[in-house]
Order: structure tokens, then C-alpha cells, then sequence
């Protein structure tokens, strides 16, 4: 049996996400997308239905996906849904966001030689729930791949389990946590920290081997 | 006999696009215009109305230029209203929009020099409906003119059919879709993708040359 | 007799422009003000009271200000309200509005040593009514002072008759027009145009001695 | 007595204030915290609840605190509630705020190694209440340290009596005033000074060295 109550729960937190992002224009030309995880098994979550404007709500913006299927649904789910589900199936998340801000994607783009972007000293790096005052946090930089299911396979062995995001090189921030709350502070906490690394690119300074930094 | 349904569709739909660039501040000081194409023989669109503050909505935002003169109405159509006719005359678009955001502007002067910016290596590039994973996709960029007609007449041969974009120089972005949805997704990824540009303007990079980025 | 259908007007007018440009963020710290001109003899304006946040709207945000005296109100008018008179008296401006933004603000500190920050190139300066495609349009910048009475008395023979705005150093910018679309419209042409001159600072070029740009 | 008029006083400014902040994205991954001092003996004030999404309203973002304990709630809360109170001890302000933005925690970090940022030659210094035309106002930087009692224990060394801010490294911008409406226009002038000076750190200047600027 369909727990309802769990898909109107998760039906209206995608809504809220997909509106207060939106709105911040973090979903440009349609791009983006946002899921919860309803069940393990079968693997199932609601994800952001393909193509739509997430600036408009509709009552098709969201589906179900059981075990890679859209179910009960004439529309397409994203096209990203693969990357999705390689997230729920290696970590513990229960929420995952994509996002397409211009920090993101130039960080994810300068730093990509660098395997990494490296953030320090930033009070902000509290957020992703790392505690330690002298962290350095490494988020990974993943290629980007025209096949979908090629970055999907290849996630598990780049995934660092301490930090709840990932670049794809030229194409913006996945970022998850266990509740859409946490997830929600992780996106920001790590779109707030690719917009101090992009700043400072751009003051010519580098909080890895700038110790004055 | 007019098709009032086309005619509401088409006014509901500039109304929202206008809402939604012009709360963002991309119409300043009354700048851009939108348009949607009603028929082709003779040729017939909705625009908007010369000089109206865009962050106001009015009954008199939209008016109806068929064979180049506005019929039905005491009021004056966007200065601009032939730029959106060869357009209509030479895409298969059905809908216009023509933005003045700082990122657009900007690129259009400094990437001038080349006749055109180039985006690589960008996901974005996708929202275009370009799916090759090492496009290079060049947005042509073309002088502006005091006469817009002159402008109008170059048309044709600058646009490049593969691209639903043009710049032109010191002026700002007109992009178009077949729909007022693709209309608005070319928009907002273009305008992404001059973001993206002119922070490589910043960063000293180039995509184009720089095999790094 | 009072004309209160043109104090109703005006004071509708005003607090429609405040609360754009106030969402906008462009009356911080409780900075800036508007007011319109309701009769030339004597001269007698309505204009935004002293201290207000100017994103609360209240009862009290304007007042009206007869021969420089407040008339029927406890409340203060504007520090500034001295400026305005001033440009009321050399003008044909019916509105004035002062707004403090980032880019007007560090324009008028970068570019005072040459008296003036220099538009060229930007189809935005036919929004400030100035046609000439070759136009190369000058905004003075005059240095602040902590008594507003001499800025008042200098603006006179600083204002230059063909460009509807000034730039008080390191203070921001002072539009006016005839009307109050005219303007907001001037003040968000000007405010895009210091937008575009702060990125020419950054970038390294200038529109008046690089012939590139 | 409880004075409860105070308490819902203090709840609805508390609220508008958060909201328009969060809105702007001065609170990112519910980052900052804001308070209200409603005695000082014994010591009480109203605070932002640990960990919630400042972009959403419920009945549990704010909570009392006296003599550094909650009270009549089983909420936690923000874990800088030790900042607040050290501020009300040594100021006589009745409104603190603490906001995350990436001007304040840039200049928090490139200026430290100076242990203060400087702000000179703008007019948005008066809306800190320092009306010296030729001011010079240095806004104190910091260390953040991972122990909130040790920052809250240098606090009255640090604090500069006639500035209402400091900066803690790496970490963001603490303002405060008499009454909420003081202590937002000290925010708001603060946040704008370190976008000015961020600008300044871009353009090569430097207000205290630079006589041009």
C-alpha cells in the first residue's frame, strides 16, 4: 500500500525548496533538480520532473521513480535521475538538490586541475556538520559526462563521506543531507563557500597556500 | 475574425515572462521588450509598448503590430518592434525576449573585437538544445545602430541557425524558442552563460584558448 | 486652498518608488530619499521624512515642505531636503530621488579625480533621453560635505542641463525628471551605467581612451 | 510579573527582521542569530532558537533566555548566545544582530592580518551615528575560535565604543543599537561599508593609503 501521507509530505517539501531556490534564480533555463528518498526497498524517491520551469508551480512538477521507473505517470523524470540514485545507494542521504549557480560552476571549473576545491577557515564549514575549527574541507570535482549513467557509476568512489556535496565540472553543485533541512543548509552552507573561493580567485588569493589567508 | 483564445493565451503568457525578468532588474529604466508571434501571412505579433516601466503591470503593457503597423490601439509598440519582425521572418521562433542585463552588455563590448562570444565546456550549453558535449558554441554579437532598421536588415545574415541568441554591441541579449517556454529557457541560459564569460574576463581565463579551463 | 488630489497622488507616487527601489536594497542603512514637486511659487515639495527604513511603509514616510519649512506635520524631512530644493530651482524636474548603491557609490569615488565618470558605447543612454548614438554622456561627480547647504548652493553651476543626474562623492547618486517615471527611469539608467563602469574598472578598460571598447 | 506586552513586542520585531534579512540571504544554512534584551537585571533577552531555516516562520524561532539559561521552553538556544550576552554586558545596546553575508566574511579574512578594516570618505558612515566628516572608522576584526565563551570573553577588549559592529574572522559581521531599528541600520551601513570595501580590495585601492580614494 501507498503511504500517502509520506508522498503529500515529501510533494510539499520539494515545492518549498523548488520555490525558495528558484526564486534566488538558482535554477536557470530549467536546470536543476531536487528528490527525496520515499523508500529503500525497491529504491523509490520523488524527484523534479524534466524540463519544467521551477519558477511555476504545477501540479506535474514532481514524480516517482521505483527502481530507475517513473510510476503512475505520463511525464519523464529528470534526466539526471541516475545521479540521483547513485547518491541514495552510497550514502545515508534522504534528500538530494542540484544546483546551477555562476559560483558553483567556476569553481567547479578553475579548481577542476586540482581534483578539489579546498575550503579554511570559514565559520560556515560548521554547516555541513564538520566541527573541527581547523578543518580543511575538500569538495570533490567530478568530470561532467554527456552520458548520465557514466557519472552515476563513477560518484561511489568520489564521494567523500564526510563532506555532503560534490562539483560536476562546469555544471554546478549535488549537495543531500538525511532530512530536506539538512540538505537544504548544505546547498546554501556550500553555495555561501564556492562564493568565497570564487572571490578568492579573483583577489588572487588561496586559503591553502596563503597563509596569511 | 480574430482568435481571441490565441490573443489571451498570448497576453497571459508576455505578462508573466514580464514579471518574472522584471522583478529580476532585467528591464532597467524601461529597457528590453518581449514579443510572441500570433500568425505568419500576414505576419502578426504581440509586443510590448514603447517606454512602459516593466515592473508595473498595466492593461495597456501589450499591444498587436500586424504588417508592421499596430492596429487597434492609441499606442506606440517598442521602439525595437523590426528587430522582432526579421526575427520572426528568418527563425521558426514564435516568441521573443530582448533583456539589458550588466553581464550581457559587457560581454557584448569586450568579446565585440571577435564578432562573437564562445561558450565551452558548460553544461548550460545544453538549455540551448545543443547536446554535443564538446560544442563550441559562439553567440554572435553584431554593432548596434541608432537606425534600427539597419540592425533589422543585418539580421539575417548574423544569426546563426543553430544558436536562438544574438548580441548586440553594448545593448544587450535578443533570444528566442518555437515556444514562450523555450523562449525564456534560451534567455535565462544565455544570460548564464554571459556570466559565466565575463567572470573568465575577470579570472584572466578563456575557454576558448586556455586548454587549463 | 489645498490640491488634495495632487497630495494624494504624489503621495501614492512615492511610496511606489521607495518600495522598488527599497526591495531592491537600494536605501540602506535608512540612506536616500525621493520627493516630488507640488507647486513652484511658493516652492513646495513632498518629500520622504528623516530616518525612516524605507522597507516598512508607515503614515508617516513623507511630509510636506513649504518655502524649506515643514508645514502641518511633527515629523523632520530629510537631511538632504536642502539638495533637493536646489534642484528643483535649477531644473524643470518635477521628481528627484537619491539612491546609494555599491556601483554608484565606488564610481564616484574612482572616477572624481577626472570631475566626472564618462558613459560612451551603451544603448542605456537613450534612457536619459539623450539620442545621439555617438553621445559621450558625462556625469559630474561633486565632493561631498557634511553641510548640505553647500552642496545645495554648488549644484547650479555643476549640473550639466543635458544629463538628468549628479554623483556626490563617495555619498551616490541624485536623478530627477519631469515626471516620476522619468525619474525612476533616469535614476535606473544611471544606476546600470555605474554597473557597467564599475566592471570596465575591474576589467581594466575605459570607454573613453581604449578605442577597443 | 512577566511584562507580556514586551515580550510580544520584542517577538514581532524580532521576526520582521529576520524575515527581511533571510529573505535578502543573509542567513545562509541557518547561519546568524538575532536578539532583543528585555532586562538587565537579572540579565534577559528574547533569541533566535539553534538551527532553524531563518526563510520560514513557526511559533519556535525565538525563545527567552536570563542569566544565560532558557527559560519556559524546550528549545536550545543559538549556540552564540554567549556573543549576545557579552555584548549587552558591555554596551548599552537592546538589539543585537548577527548576519553571514560574503562582503563581511571576505573583508573579515583579508583584512584581519590588520585586526581591523578601515572605512574613510563615505557619507554611509553617518548612519552609524558618527557624523566627522573626516572620520576615519576602524571596525574591529577578531579571531573566531571553535569555543563561542572564549569570543564572548574578549569581546570587551575588543569592542570599539564608538563603532556598533565587529567583525570575527572568517566568520562574519555582529552589530548592535538601542533599539531594533538602530541595530538594523547598523547592520544595513556595515554590510554596504565591507561591500565598498571588498570593491576596494578588487580595484587595487585602499582608503587609508591611497590619498586619490
Amino acid at each position: 500500500m501507498i503511504d500517502f501521507d509520506a508522498v503529500f509530505a515529501a510533494y510539499e517539501a520539494l515545492h518549498a525548496i523548488k520555490h525558495t531556490f528558484g526564486t534566488r534564480g538558482w535554477f536557470p533555463g530549467t536546470s536543476g533538480n531536487v528528490s527525496m528518498r520515499l523508500s529503500s526497498d525497491p529504491p523509490t524517491m520523488m524527484i523534479s520532473t524534466s524540463g519544467k520551469d521551477k519558477t511555476v508551480r504545477t501540479a506535474s512538477d514532481f514524480l516517482i521513480v521505483r527502481d530507475g521507473m517513473p510510476i503512475g505517470t505520463t511525464h519523464t523524470p529528470s534526466a539526471e535521475t541516475a545521479i540521483h540514485e547513485a547518491i541514495y545507494a552510497c550514502t545515508d542521504s534522504n534528500a538530494v538538490a542540484h544546483i546551477h549557480t555562476a559560483a558553483t560552476t567556476m569553481v567547479s571549473l578553475y579548481d577542476a586541475p586540482h581534483g578539489c576545491t579546498t575550503f579554511a577557515a570559514y565559520e560556515m564549514i560548521k554547516a555541513l556538520g564538520i566541527w573541527d575549527p581547523h578543518a580543511c574541507v575538500r569538495l570533490p570535482i567530478t568530470p561532467n559526462d554527456a552520458d548520465v549513467r557514466e557519472i552515476a557509476h563513477r560518484l561511489p568512489s568520489v564521494i567523500d563521506d564526510r563532506v555532503p556535496g560534490i562539483l560536476l565540472r562546469g555544471h554546478g553543485l549535488y549537495a543531500w543531507g538525511k532530512t530536506i533541512d539538512a540538505c537544504k543548509r548544505h546547498v546554501e552552507a556550500l553555495e555561501s563557500l564556492c562564493t568565497y573561493r570564487l572571490m578568492e580567485l579573483r583577489l588572487g588569493g588561496n586559503s591553502l597556500t596563503d597563509p596569511v589567508v
